[in-house]
């Protein structure tokens, strides 16, 4: 059991994170990231402070901009007296198991304020669970008190996904220059979108890619849309700022949500006070509309899956005997005289009937 | 065990797909992909007859022209009298549940050539195991008696890392446009390139690119590389085709291999019979060297943690109990009385007690 495994120190970060440190809270991560023991434990322990912070998902295909417009928001948020924790996703390589250097090196003018906390983490390979340790890290995040927890994340692949579910509110970011809205569609962010910016707008392209994109909305509004965001009544004709605006109006009266597209220039901070007012309202549609528990509760849902899957994973390849058995079979299976079918049978009852 | 769980039908599909009826191969496509019962005996029925094709995967970011360098490659392979299947692994959209239009329409073309097999994946959910059926996809594909297996798939996040894993050779296919070459670090995409393709490259900034990667590919060599792939010898001033013959040459004596930039214009051919010599390049250093079954034992021992994997979370989510106790738990979870550790912790004991 879980509250059976308390190794020592455990209690005293625990306290020491309660108490506000700041080198707590990093270690914390830490522990959670690296699946140290005891981890479980202390997120057990902080599950019932949660639910306070919330919870910002921003993005977007490679060189978008992302970690520019985290930067500007955070600093558009410390203006407000608000606090913020930042989880910034980085693809890894596995062949190394290092994070590789990206964007975050633009943030160092934040990495001092207190008020903030920044934390890159690397992807790790299929078996690591990244879905889940992002949202724990945001878990700590929000215990700790900030009251605004942005996660950050190149998306295409899975970790848009993974992102989108860990966030109240999901920000994708597109840029003139990623391609053509088809594009966007077929890196899935179309579904995940709570809200759209088109970053770096000074450049050429930035207004055709809007057109596209609220068209490409309105066109999925036919399909029937996405559990409870719809998107309504934007032609093409009318992207201007005051139809968005009046057909945003409309659809909160009908708790529904008219994805905006907003446009912004990350870098000399155009439009981050204006997505942040998107982001609010959005807050406002989820409360109002009973769509922030619905999320909420499926975030709990998928939690335990993650889990309970991590935790028979571990069981099997680190705990069990799944490497052994699997070492034993690799010559036969260099030979072709077992497949990997009757290994990996052989593998799960040898496993599942030795728990007892 | 798998060999008890044939269902109705397969035996004869077994058949029908080793006497080469593509529709066969089509069915027991959808078979895998969709986890129908029987796929596993299917798929450990035609192991020993593996082994056969050459897998190339294809990755890079979205916009790149992934697909049309795989056109392009396979009419070349088909002029030469190859044969050639396709798996193209589209990023899908998890609250509609299929796959977005993409590329895909652009090898329209090739759709009515016999000697050619395209089959677009949906990526699925978190609890999908993509990596897993795109490689057995690959299997009924080898199996088939296509000489070659082009998989492609949109490399950010993890599935350019499923591809690598399923691939012998892996091409990273870049534009101009898509972001400077450290972006291209913090992809990930440097770690798993056995070949790097600039496509686009008669627009402008391609030679820039090329160089980036030449001196980070150089650079990265300072850090000892990734396991028996080293770069070795290109400096920043001999990018020119001859240095990087020499380059390669020296590489392939020392039984190494040094990762090559290649300029391309996918659109118009160019470059595509250079690629393919390469790619031919990398397997003759891939047999040599011993890095070939290296590759594919380390791929046997992957696949059967990934099958094991998969019977693990099928016994639990499907077969299992897991969902019905994840809903008996769910209001003390909202509550706050449960945590998703306990409520985890208690559903594997509860499925890992009740086996026997």
């Amino acid at each position: 059991m879980i509250t059976n495994e308390i190794p020592p120190g455990a209690r005293e970060l625990l306290d020491r994170l309660r108490s506000g440190h700041r080198l707590a809270l990093a270690r914390a991560i830490s522990m959670v990231e690296n699946g140290k023991p005891g981890f479980e434990w202390l997120l057990h322990e902080i599950h019932r402070e949660l639910g306070r912070a919330q919870r910002i998902g921003v993005t977007g295909p490679p060189g978008a901009g992302k970690s520019t417009l985290v930067s500007g928001l955070t600093r558009e948020l410390r203006g407000r007296g608000e606090t913020v924790g930042i989880v910034a996703v980085d693809p890894t390589s596995p062949f190394t198991g290092g994070a590789l250097l990206g964007d975050r090196i633009r943030m160092n003018d934040l990495a001092t304020d207190d008020g903030v906390f920044i934390r890159s983490m690397a992807t790790r390979g299929s078996l690591g669970g990244l879905s889940t340790s992002t949202h724990e890290v945001a878990d700590l995040l929000d215990a700790f008190g900030f009251s605004r927890v942005l996660l950050e994340t190149v998306g295409v692949g899975q970790s848009e996904l993974d992102i989108a579910g860990a966030a109240d509110t999901t920000v994708v970011v597109l840029v003139p220059e990623s391609g053509d809205s088809i594009q966007a569609m077929k890196a899935g962010l179309m579904e995940i979108a709570d809200v759209f910016v088109i970053n770096k707008a000074d450049r050429p392209g930035a207004d055709r890619l809007a057109q596209e994109l609220e068209l490409m909305l309105h066109m999925r509004m036919g399909e029937g849309g996405s559990a409870g965001a719809g998107h309504h009544g934007v032609s093409l004709r009318s992207v201007g700022r005051s139809a968005r605006e009046r057909a945003k109006e409309a659809a909160a009266q009908r708790h529904e949500w008219a994805i905006p597209v907003l446009k912004a220039i990350g870098q000399s901070g155009e439009g981050v006070a204006e997505l942040l007012a998107i982001i609010d309202g959005h807050t406002g549609y989820l409360e109002e509309s009973g769509e922030l528990s619905r999320r909420r509760r499926a975030r709990l849902a998928d939690r335990v899956r993650g889990v309970v899957d991590r935790l028979l994973r571990r069981w099997t390849w680190s705990d069990g005997r799944g490497e052994e058995l699997l070492a034993g079979a690799l010559a036969e299976l260099e030979t072709g005289e077992l497949s990997p079918y009757e290994v990996g049978d052989r593998i799960v009852r040898a496993i599942t009937s030795s728990t007892r």
